[in-house]
């Protein structure tokens, strides 16, 4: 309120494919506005089918009730053509809010991807200057990339933590603290929070000796649908049973982090375009690199087993499981598939399963 | 197995956006490979999420079992991306079959889908081209562009049937007799069957005044999914409780089939690619225009009412319900959305539903 008083220009974002940078340079605070919670679903469930995710219910039941003050007050809302669910639920949404859709090519490997998405980020950077009749000039973009690269090198060390024996986080205390961060009003703040998170945990845990973490909990790699709806119902439930959550390889998790962009590229727009096209998602075909990267991060994390999390209509991280417990299978990695939604109902089911699955390990 | 024999080569095809003339100007037969059966089901679901749609397990599923022919004696399989379970899947049946992957833009209102479209028909030639070694003249394309307008205006013709009254045609015999020529050795085959299909008919009805249809059978429009594994479970229940469907609007519906291609223009695989980008799917976003050919499919047909068909697991067109069911509303158009599958578990409940909309219209 606040902010928006101040004049402040609030831009909704709801994936990891969304360039901020391109906002962050208009003068807009991006914020996460991908759904997590299950109070809005029942009103979702009056327009939207049950049986897509939670997570897309979450999300347009927040803009249908106004419960959520950020999708209230943001001024624009860039969608992005990931999933079916997603790519459909935005027509609805723009019934309600101003959506700019940001469209992304169905794979990496295509020859035109690159200038496509190319196309796509001048687009929506175009989309912006209009509706808010700015310049997004090439120093302001360069200015937002100098920050938000900083902001990932630090995300980067607050995961890299989570490699010390016993890790230096719960894995419940890293993920609540980053998605507290999604609604951060600048990258300023951000930046400020995290360096304060990182340098705390790092003196209590090397100056003054605390384990938050049990040093023989097994160490749990999370893969799969974003997991920021499911941190009590199944983060928790793991933390809780002898596991600890030590690394992510999901769209916020630290490979997607690691991409930086080339802070001096002469082009500057396409440099930032090149950088978000490196992200896996099973939404692009084919989608072998989440593959390899599981495994990369299996050794340097010293995993002990694999969750991967299928929130319930997801169907491309669906198909991914099969090819996944495969690759998991052949390596001889401990691997459970966990298909589940926001609700409540399978609570019971969900802690004997993760009980069971960390009690083998 | 004749044809093969003879070194004849056959494509499967899984879409509507398939640009079959440059397969047929390849010398090559297209088949549609849509699995339309239970049967397949249960096997794939060993490798597939149940939750995806039963044309997708029903197609992937005579992959795996080698129960379809057509599969099996596949050349290749031309995917395409157009909704999230198909996309995955192909990556599936890759490992079984040689699949080649078409990417279609996720929208046909950006500035560049009509251009990234055309880089992917040519894409596929070279593909053909290189895998058989053979060359595909425009000369060949304009012939099988000819011989395809052709049999488009046929199928025109064999729809315009319906909207006599009565229909002159059984909705469930003419859904079969179309569903029959997806498998047709050559378009000339295909030709040869619709000519006297057509002619049969006409003779039938207005020489010698036979009226297959009631004159108070209800007049249904089907959209939504493709219907084609739907034909007995909803088709012949409509049917035989009162109604009769006189129309489609549905990937092989009549909107789709009076796209017709430019045989003089200068580049005729652009005026190829550009025909398949006029087809409407939920696939795409936005995709108003489904919307008003129903309206004006709904006058030209005199229907009484609309069942919008949603196979279990597809998200977009159950999303499209959403506004499909508002226009209808605002039009005063009787209207059911049906989500069912290929199994007969609900065939109980389908069947009173479909009885109940047919006694109210």
């Amino acid at each position: 309120m606040e902010f928006k008083k101040k004049g402040g220009k609030i831009a909704g974002c709801l994936c990891a494919y969304t360039p901020v940078e391109i906002l962050e340079a208009a003068g807009m605070a991006s914020i996460g506005l991908c759904g997590t919670s299950q109070e809005t679903i029942p009103d979702a469930e009056r327009v939207l089918p049950k049986t897509i995710c939670p997570l897309i219910k979450s999300t347009y039941g927040f803009a249908l009730t106004k419960k959520c003050p950020y999708t209230y007050f943001s001024d624009i809302i860039i969608g992005e053509t990931t999933c079916d669910g997603k790519k459909k639920m935005y027509e609805l949404l723009g019934e309600i809010k101003d959506v700019h859709i940001l469209h992304l090519p169905q794979g990496k490997d295509v020859p035109y991807a690159k200038k496509m998405w190319y196309e796509e980020c001048v687009r929506m950077k175009e989309a912006l200057e209009e509706k808010f009749g700015i310049t997004i000039t090439d120093e302001a973009l360069r200015n937002a990339v100098k920050k938000r690269n900083y902001a990932r090198k630090l995300m980067c060390e607050l995961y890299a933590m989570q490699k010390a024996e016993p890790p230096m986080m719960k894995g419940i205390d890293m993920m609540l603290s980053i998605q507290k961060e999604t609604f951060a009003m600048s990258v300023d703040d951000y930046i400020a929070d995290m360096e304060k998170l990182i340098a705390d945990a790092k003196k209590a845990y090397l100056e003054e000796g605390e384990r938050p973490v049990s040093a023989d909990a097994k160490r749990i790699l999370l893969t799969g649908c974003p997991s920021g709806g499911l941190i009590e119902k199944v983060v928790m439930t793991i933390e809780s049973l002898g596991g600890v959550v030590v690394c992510r390889n999901d769209c916020s998790g630290e490979r997607s982090q690691s991409f930086l962009i080339d802070e001096n590229a002469e082009n500057i727009l396409e440099a930032i375009s090149d950088r978000y096209l490196k992200i896996d998602c099973s939404v692009m075909t084919p989608n072998t690199g989440r593959y390899e990267d599981t495994l990369n991060m299996i050794e340097k994390y010293k995993v002990d087993g694999v969750i991967d999390i299928v929130l319930t209509g997801c169907h491309t991280f669906n198909i991914e499981t099969h090819t996944m417990s495969k690759v998991m299978k052949e390596n001889d990695i401990p691997y459970m598939k966990l298909e589940t939604d926001y609700a409540l109902a399978d609570k019971g089911q969900i802690d004997t399963r993760i009980g069971a699955f960390i009690e083998m390990l």
